[in-house]
């Protein structure tokens, strides 16, 4: 299998077996890390993480990613790069994507809905990049997908239940203080029906996804043999929150989130600090899903 | 001695053999810089720097570090940071410091007066993330103490008179058309004097320091059997400038400042830029200190 | 040859031996990239890049040039450089360099029209950091000059045409929705005539460069036995603009543009996409000249 200049848009793009060596890699990655040959696979390369929206996990593990491989993170903002736009003249993307092609072995690109006109256009505009450079592009969260979140999640559930096949796994989504984006959400509809949990999204009136998304999200489950079921219940707007009384209710359920976390509105602190809480492995893992994902699509022969 | 783990929010939280080791090693480090094992130390590894404050010296000095160490720092600033405040939802610093403990191997913090509501708060932050973050923190100037001009200080003061014990130092703190931060100089009435140094410490009505740090600085002088002395001279308030006159009047006094230096209103050039002036010199130590520090509290088994 | 510690502000400043060795390097560089010696010449440095000025190419190449020769670049903004200026207390130049000359081994400055008073004024202030750095200062484009974009543009000609001796070329210099600056321009007409190519300068009314600039052009090109011209044109202010009519006249020139290119504007989609068009092995190039200035003029005992 060779993954060597693969875009990851979405996983919805790859096959399983490909993220089957992801998270193979990742887990190798996280036992060994910082030792060889794993610190040499981007020495003295340079992977571009290009911000529309600023980030805190995702720039520090991204960041770190690279470090830990051997190389160096590229840390680009919008406001420098003089990129054409309806109103204003300027670089095209054509000729921005070929030249970081020429000058550095990957590019990751943060864009979500807040940064863009009408949902979509943030996976259009990583999907215009990807046509045009000649060097894998990485989804470090757009307005549609978010891969490395769905990646380290579905890792962070493997170590602490091993095959998740069967499992169930409830999520909720609503009203929240600080600004959500879909992405994390809809990538988790699609990925962990794909390695056969159980899935139950619940969320309030006023909330729906991504009405393909959802079907494809459907379709996933049933080809793996899973269950998908949406729920709306009875909670009001902004008493939308995971309870240490809900948490309860549960079979010892584990507590994940994609962080940061708006602690006491949308979870209690019980539950997030809890023994049942795994949301810091998780945040570790995208750290690791992120430079198994760089070390096969952005370099080669080391292995 | 083992360093490893230990945060350092002030020298006065520090043994002084720990101190004399950072020094010991700093020196080495200067001397040998750029060689083994000192460049092998941090390899593969991140330091976050994360700013409040913006800073010249401290942002060059501590990349610089970092690098040469074989490490890499990250740059962050809080507007991309999302954390809680009292007006805004957000991540706790509980989470953000545990998450970076999973990705890096020390934070360091830069927060002076002028970012924070009361004087002490900037502290308190500090010690805050030091309880939850398992990686060590280092203060880069906060609006109490500055460690790492301290020691900067201290070094070159060693490495132009040799043991400093019985030695004078005078410090005049006033006005300055620079917005100019407490930390530097409590850290100097706390460190200086525990090295034996006799301390007279010169200000104009109205730049009183805080009384507790006052307090325990002249519990240090009397520990160490050194004087220490606080003088309010006739200068008017905005005459408040070491002039080539006053100058003159020292045996040959070294000149020392955090810098950056406001020529002309702090200080004359003749004084600045004279044979005695050594503010490169201790510029420079920032860079050979602070690396030790993070060599002995950040990685282990190098030595 | 020895051009460690040399400043390159102009290749004016140069003779033509040491620009030879420049591109003679980068060529060696770009075919041998990621190897050794070359990945070590900067190991475990610090170069500085200080932008004035933002920029898209010039950091992310700059940046990459540091990482491929085992170095680390550190990005810096006026803003946080506290810098003396008229109407505000700050840092002078002198301390400024002469404390990131203790840092670093190196620093570049790109200052442009815009961000000074009068044209001249960044020419004048990367001289004075010359003057007072005891480390080499780079230009990364001033409101004068741009050597490297200079010289990635000989080494490209010289790429795609061997020796350019004899050979004619014609800059077209005008209107452009983007701000433009004339570093390019005035960098090309002085390097390109000391090469022996024979230059046709075209531009419409209003758009003179500096005289001084064209003074010495003209005897850079008599004194290697070039012709000089400079032509305007009866085009039309913002009709300025190459076209493939244009490009068919010529007898399949080669297009080369600095970038970031205003597609439609300056030029048609089909030239600048075209067959003859050169514009990212120019830019690519970039990298590579600036890695061989920074290899020669920063570090010593490689090769």
């Amino acid at each position: 299998m060779d993954l060597y200049g693969k875009d990851l848009i979405t996983t919805q793009d790859w096959r399983k077996e490909w993220l089957d060596e992801v998270l193979a890699l990742a887990k190798d990655m996280k036992k060994h890390r910082y030792e060889e040959p794993y610190t040499e696979i981007l020495k003295y390369k340079t992977f571009f993480m290009f911000f529309y929206n600023p980030s805190v996990r995702t720039r520090q593990s991204f960041e770190a990613a690279a470090t830990e491989l051997g190389g160096h993170a590229q840390f680009l903002e919008p406001k420098a790069m003089r990129l054409k736009s309806k109103d204003k003249a300027g670089e095209t993307i054509e000729d921005a994507a070929s030249i970081m092609s020429r000058y550095g072995v990957g590019l990751g690109i943060r864009i979500l809905e807040d940064a863009v006109e009408r949902y979509g256009d943030g996976e259009a505009l990583l999907r215009e990049y990807a046509k045009y450079a000649s060097i894998p592009i990485v989804s470090m969260a757009h307005d549609k997908y978010h891969p490395c979140q769905g990646l380290a999640d579905l890792m962070g559930l493997q170590e602490h239940m091993g095959d998740v096949k069967g499992k169930k796994i409830a999520m909720m989504w609503g009203y929240s203080s600080m600004v959500r984006s879909w992405s994390s959400v809809q990538e988790d509809i699609l990925l962990l029906p794909r390695y056969g949990m159980n899935f139950t999204l619940a969320y309030p009136e006023g909330f729906d996804l991504d009405p393909g998304v959802v079907e494809t999200a459907k379709k996933n489950a049933e080809k793996a043999g899973a269950e998908f079921e949406i729920t709306q219940s009875a909670l009001q707007y902004k008493d939308w929150r995971f309870t240490s009384e809900l948490n309860n209710l549960t079979n010892k359920a584990y507590f994940i989130h994609p962080m940061p976390v708006d602690r006491g509105n949308e979870v209690d602190d019980e539950v997030a600090s809890g023994p049942r809480s795994i949301i810091y492995d998780i945040g570790e893992n995208r750290l690791h899903a992120q430079k198994a994902i760089m070390a096969l699509t952005m370099a080669r022969g080391w292995k």
